[in-house]
């Protein structure tokens, strides 16, 4: 079950809440997030944009790691890449994160976003990043 | 100068326009975005969001590789890797993308976002994607 | 079973053979590729290089994607990202490489490396990598 | 100038013997490797291979990093991404990398390869990875 100050946390994100990014789930080192199609979230071919791909992944990842920490540490990104394998297309995204490597300070996260139209969950992206783990007083 | 075409291909991309970014200019292989700070573009401790700094990066070098073929082709972000040096903060982002290998197929990219406040520039995220270049009419 | 031009092909590549690397096999869109522990293997801490290790994981999905094309084609690596997750240690390295998008033109590609001491097998790089389907007699 | 501490650690990598391969530089941030060309160093078309490449780069590139801190701590690579964007062709390759992030426990970094044939220097890859500083006793 999602604690709730993972929840608190990522609904703090003004970015998520934009885009009308939902958490399903984040705990034990793994993270879902899903984000349903709007005109809003195209790129010059009408399919999911990118952005919203990588930001979903990028997301996910992030509370996977925060899941495994304190209430008083969180986690930024220090860098990731993302494969995009197929048109991001259908009625919502799925990113489903996990984290593969868990450090005291370093994590590795792995995710895969899908395209999701009815019951075909379609993989669209791959993403691979790392993750820092913080006080949450540290300056940064 | 930006090619009327170039700029209605930016224009009829959603998310630029949810987020409000706007293209400073795209030609000969550069690229210029600019998003202002927003409530809506912020991750957990109200900096902008990595998905909002990818976003533009990623757009921006897509536009540097678009800015150098004909009409009738079209480009798409095979993968980007992106390092996130600096919390993302400032008046606004400015991404700044160039194409650093002019394939006919194959495009690499490279960005760099910066923090921007007043006159001050500093350098938050750095970029390096590849672009694969389609004719408009191809089935992806 | 892996096809005696794809081997031949492992077996021109003048490193493999001076760093010692074995193709346990490749075939189906995957390949495994080992690498015995050598003094002039290391870097400074005396552990495998990462030179090594990301060698092997590129070279092993080279030739994942080579095992599902036709003699007349070759493979050539775009690009790759790899995380070294832990120390590289072992009697020898083990790279696993499978295709996951098969693409006519581009094929995307992930390897797990792993330290192998007798029986035990731990993850130490984790790699993403893009792969290009050309001609042979293609210019590059 | 490149101090003997420096020095004595690149010295002590067994691959970088192995491959031949020379540090030109390493201060203030900024590292320069170079490699002859040798059929040892090959890949299935006769061009220096990937990982020669690519380990060359990274080796540069912790070596930039390197060159920033004292003698008591050493640098891991976390991850790194490299583009080759043109065949590894000529007498010798060359490194060039510089720390473009330099953190207290994580320094960014970036580096180009060069085919460098008598005068003519034609970059074939791009470089950026992720550096972490750890005190010499630590267990990693």
């Amino acid at each position: 079950m999602t604690a709730p100050h993972v929840l608190s946390s990522f609904n703090s994100q003004g970015l998520m809440r934009h885009l009308g990014v939902t958490m399903q789930s984040a705990s034990d080192g793994r993270c879902v997030l899903e984000v349903g199609f709007a005109p809003t979230h195209t790129q010059q071919r009408g399919y999911f944009h990118a952005g919203v791909t990588s930001a979903i992944a990028d997301t996910a990842a992030g509370y996977a790691a925060i899941s495994l920490i304190s209430k008083d540490h969180d986690v930024l990104t220090i860098e990731f890449k993302i494969n995009l394998m197929n048109p991001a297309v259908g009625d919502h995204l799925r990113a489903e994160a996990e984290v593969i490597k868990r450090g005291r300070t370093i994590m590795v996260t792995r995710a895969v976003v899908y395209g999701v139209r009815g019951d075909e969950k379609t993989p669209c992206a791959e993403f691979l990043g790392t993750m820092f783990v913080v006080e949450k007083r540290d300056p940064v």
